[in-house]
């Protein structure tokens, strides 16, 4: 019986383990929460429409049924890749912390990416972004409390400081933010409040490249900046923030946005085990921390170690492999069939990524899309978004739910998730 | 035009507010969360059924339509009898704390319960209880933080200190608290973990009275003993709690518990608003700090000042009105209406009570109540609580959610919102 260790219950992992199912294999999944996330959607928690509960699912739910699959809640800090073990450490507030060895035959690692300032350590404070459940709870408190704290503000310059809402960054998530929060000013609260308007609301969308979604082509760019500015966005392309403050942001042309809700969408790092990857076994990291990957997702030298999803650097078809979904799917299952082949003595080619294209959603009826040479927008592309994700949602009950939510929201404009619950970083 | 303020959005303050749609009247209300939060269901958060969102609604939804209502985001704390004015206070981390002076003709005081340890100040750190969305989450985390924990635990003795769950207080909250978590143990989880047997935890409800729900008949006390007993818990009465740590809980006896998870269901107190009223206004409190109310719910002396829901200690009939949703309702529309008379000059009745009958719900299929003489219990008090609840359930999307979620569980025993998430404290 082979003992495989899986690192991170999000896309990479949880199919890994699912493909397992079956093979003569002891599969255990590590993961620091206890959930797998559907982090696609994870700005729609953080603007109020979606409840955390909706887009997360139980990992030991998922993997119930499965007999040679085990579920462990930790975090895994370090690897002795002569001996085959991770070690993994656990416990909280209520509970001594403690490290536990993990043998393994083979090593997936998922661990994915997180937040990352570009070493600015003051400024996650001020500008929340949106990895976690917790950021996007942080971020939803954020968003609803300027509204909040607009409301009774007698000050008319003040004000206006409550309902600047400054989005860093214009890739896929600051643009959807951005649509996001369009849609709550104009419409979801236009009517819930006395003394402010919140359709007056100012939007910034920074970015630094010429246009927003600097990753789709330059006519696809276009049309989400037309069809940002028609939700009342404000895209400002070609500008660097220099400084974050509880106040606004500091550009670098020197001018200054006051603003009291600065969200950050700007940039993500690998996870901290592409580190003892390196350290540890030899890996080989490229200039954004990713762990770089042999074609068969493996690390040289080491072929009982594959790398997957947003941790791996891979190349396929001469191009990289980007950090999404669907490409972090592909890397799990792929790991996984490469180790039964492997056990069963038969070749194994090398990993192959399948371009199911890119896209993007702005909001209410608008989203953008690339296949290979195709483009879509509108309204369109949108209902594809929006068919797309439902199917992709883990499980059937969810899955519904959402739907649900999702009817009475276009139909009312109504958000049900808009909770102020404790600040928590 | 008369100034109303109202001070908490729970049932009683939400009602009066609603009670004056139309009236000529200002109406502002005041809570220190932008959500009115249906307390009933709280516990179904703590034990992963429900998510956060599906049991609160925002306020300013709520009032959206109402033109004459106002909400503020900010806590009461303090009062000029005399002038006629509440201090209320708002800030927060990102938002330098402040004060706003509220003037008003008539104050409706319903900011409620708290929880209460008796004085014990360490208690709440090893011991949540369940008053707000946090105590709900906090709950729910160190639930399933448990069997976590206890697969990863090799020693035996260890293991089942993680397997014992121990609630202190056998009220409806706790009735109810043990008797999901019976469910999760037996059914929800049953299939989920490899190391451990979810259904060989042990549920303790300790009680200090000689029955569990010691407010209801004892013919109906024991019938919920027995339905406990049936679902696997072990209810512990004429016992009183002199300890509580990391490690579990100590009897009166001597009787040492080891538990890793104690939940408290014992004691409430009033918000720190009664001594505000005690001192400022000159109103008396009793044993358990409530403000005792005149016949028509206003303090002795300050006809403009009423005081409704659990804050109040009100009689109706000779008796005391208990401290449930319905009661907080009902005084909420009273002291609406009794502005409204009196603004018209006719004359105002004292408040009356009409007693709903008392419902607490056991598990899944097991329920008691009591109206009047009339007492039920199984399956049928089950079905009527069901429908109960889902008819308040304030807005018509939460309610369907709901339903479905409900529906799904009570085929499948799964849970949908079973996130362990940040630890809030």
């Amino acid at each position: 019986m082979q003992k495989v260790v899986i690192l991170g219950g999000g896309f990479g992992g949880l199919l890994a383990a699912q493909a397992l199912r079956g093979a003569d294999a002891e599969v255990t999944l590590v993961d620091f929460r206890n959930f797998h996330l559907f982090q696609p959607l994870l700005y729609q928690v953080a603007t109020g429409s979606l409840a955390p509960g909706e887009i997360a699912e139980p990992l030991r739910s998922i993997l119930s049924k499965q007999k040679n699959a085990k579920v462990l809640l930790g975090r895994a800090v370090d690897l002795d890749a002569q001996a085959r073990t991770v070690t993994m450490r656990y416990g909280e507030e209520t509970d001594a912390p403690g490290e536990l060895q993990l043998p393994y035959d083979a090593l997936i690692v998922a661990t994915g990416a997180q937040n990352s300032y570009f070493g600015n350590s003051e400024w996650p404070k001020f500008a929340p972004a949106l990895k976690s459940v917790e950021d996007a709870t942080a971020m939803r408190h954020k968003i609803l409390y300027a509204f909040e704290a607009a409301e009774r503000e007698p000050d008319p310059a003040r004000r206006r400081t409550w309902l600047t809402f400054v989005i860093v960054g214009a890739g896929p998530t600051g643009v959807e933010l951005a649509g996001a929060l369009a849609e709550i000013a104009r419409e979801t609260l236009r009517h819930d409040f006395r003394t402010i308007r919140p359709e007056e609301s100012r939007i910034l969308l920074l970015e630094g490249s010429p246009h927003v979604l600097p990753t789709y082509s330059k006519e696809t760019s276009i049309a989400a900046e037309r069809a940002l500015i028609r939700l009342g966005v404000l895209p400002r392309t070609s500008v660097r923030v220099t400084g974050i403050d509880q106040e606004g942001v500091t550009l670098s042309t020197g001018e200054r946005i006051e603003s009291k809700t600065v969200l950050w969408a700007a940039g993500v790092t690998t996870s901290d085990f592409a580190k003892v990857l390196e350290q540890r076994a030899g890996a080989t990291l490229d200039r954004q921390g990713r762990v770089i990957a042999a074609p068969d997702l493996t690390i040289p030298g080491h072929p009982e170690i594959f790398v997957i999803g947003d941790l791996a650097h891979v190349e396929s078809n001469g191009r990289e492999v980007p950090g999404v979904a669907p490409a972090a799917m592909q890397m799990g299952r792929y790991a996984a069939r490469t180790l039964i082949r492997r056990w069963a003595g038969r070749p194994t080619p090398p990993f192959h990524y399948l371009d199911k294209g890119s896209l993007a959603v702005i909001g209410r009826g608008a989203a953008v899309m690339e296949i290979g040479r195709w483009r879509f927008h509108g309204f369109l592309a949108w209902l594809l978004w929006l068919f797309i994700h439902l199917m992709y949602l883990v499980e059937f009950r969810n899955r519904l739910i959402v739907f649900i939510r999702w009817g009475f929201q276009y139909l009312s404009f109504e958000r049900g998730a808009r909770l102020i619950t404790a600040m928590r970083h």
